[in-house]
């Protein structure tokens, strides 16, 4: 297999969604639906559910099920469904194999939660997954500065399926060294840190961001992947400026925010609630004004 | 509810015991017993299943509640048992409701793995928890400096039964700081970071310390305890400095092989096999031999 729609697929605007809840504080499918239509039809063609911005580790077993399949069958062959997994090995591989059974392409792998990775022990982990369901395609998703790039290699000799990375460390030139050392043009480079590091990463090697912003504006992140494909530095960086604010505000504290000011943007539009489950928590009111603002200055 | 016993029981060794496992991979549940007996005929009188020293993140949830009565059918009233549960907070309820069914008397909440927690949201998630089970001591365990003490105190204001945290950043400045911040008189503070920054935070105001030592010596980890409580610091860092090399291996790499270097050192006494699982990974051979000869000198 060459996974060649895989590949595509990543080399793209790689769309994180929100999971809406109700006000009961359950997931609402509805809302999720009608919010990934919405990305589908600006032209949005990779979906990621329970990626961080659809708050993955708040979710219970069953939602996180629920939320696959609600988007394999919105995605319904308009856009590639990348599944986030994550946990202990044996969830893991079965949520990798629920993603398979359900029609899913692809899975990203979570920075295991492990707080003690060895880099053989980071090999092991995720050849597990990725030998479980050889028909996908996998990509890990890289948060750890101190992995070398040739343990992606010695896993990718493994596993052939190992296609991608999402590779999020804020730091350009990392990311630079980790994507030669690994095989440069043996794998998808996805900036994992979204629009704010694409253009760096893209300098250096990149084809495909991961993104938050897609839920609120996807015109924006569809425009500056446009721009990057064109070489058109200075083009993405206007949309960079132009989202700057938005992006400060869900960096800030921590990432304290991340998600927290995406669902706020899309309270002002009218589109979900603004409801994030804990250990995420409630925007401060005057974050809140500000970030009607900034909405209102995409008239997206 | 006063909650002394509880009290009592975290003004101790807290003793984080390991998973063994068998060679095709399960849990040993017989040598799981046999490590607890261990500890507890020496005179271990906390003990937390379900820690990270226990390689929590790489259990299943059936395995988490298999480990949990094993050690309570041992603990059999000689020990207290302080439950680690974590995850989104429908299974952290249920994990601790079944801490409870089983007669544990704790839970010690592990620091949220989701990437984005702003201070409400850490309240709000731990009172979620802690109001599920109000006959039980709640201990928060704390690995984010950038946690106020304040936040802590609101908790406890909310959830009487919060009587303990396990704090556990580097740094014995900001713990005297945000133990003050929370009230100090208020909380059982346990330095969470184990022996080796125990008499740095035993000198502003801890009374309990976590080990993963105590697998391997748990008299060491005794004789240390009995000095910082009689204030004597010495003798404290005689033992300090005894261990001092096993715990920087413990520490290396970024604690990459934290657990690895306790099970091998239980396996240089014959005691259970050195498997840890993915993603942490095995020690390297030169590695092994010194912690061989570190645990030959200790005459345990």
């Amino acid at each position: 297999m060459t996974y060649e729609a895989q590949r595509s697929a990543l080399a793209d605007v790689v769309a994180i969604p929100v999971t809406p809840f109700a006000e009961d504080g359950s997931v609402d499918h509805g809302v999720h639906r009608a919010l990934l239509r919405r990305q589908l039809d600006a032209g949005v063609r990779t979906l990621t559910p329970n990626g961080n911005t659809g708050e993955f580790y708040a979710l219970t077993p069953q939602e996180r099920r629920a939320v696959v399949e609600t988007t394999v069958e919105e995605a319904a062959g308009r856009a590639a469904v990348l599944v986030g997994i994550g946990h202990d090995v044996p969830t893991a591989v079965a949520a990798a194999r629920h993603a398979e059974a359900v029609g899913a392409a692809m899975v990203m792998v979570h920075q295991p939660v492990h707080p003690y990775v060895s880099d053989a022990g980071w090999v092991d982990y995720h050849r597990a997954v990725a030998q479980a369901v050889p028909a996908l395609g996998v990509v890990p998703y890289v948060r750890d500065a101190a992995l070398p790039g040739a343990r992606l290699a010695e896993l990718a000799d493994a596993c052939p399926n190992v296609i991608g990375v999402k590779y999020a460390v804020p730091d350009a030139a990392r990311f630079a060294g980790f994507a030669r050392d690994a095989g440069l043009g043996r794998f998808v480079w996805i900036a994992g840190l979204a629009e704010p590091y694409a253009p760096a990463y893209f300098s250096a090697g990149a084809t495909g961001f991961t993104s938050g912003l897609v839920n609120v504006a996807p015109r924006l992140s569809l425009r500056m992947i446009e721009a990057l494909r064109l070489g058109d530095y200075p083009a993405a960086m206007d949309v960079w400026e132009r989202i700057r604010r938005f992006e400060e505000l869900r960096a800030a504290d921590g990432s304290a925010h991340n998600v927290t000011v995406v669902k706020e943007a899309l309270a002002a539009l009218g589109l979900c609630r603004r409801d994030v489950r804990a250990p995420s928590g409630p925007l401060p009111e005057a974050q809140r004004a500000e970030v009607a603002r900034i909405v209102a200055g995409w008239a997206v």
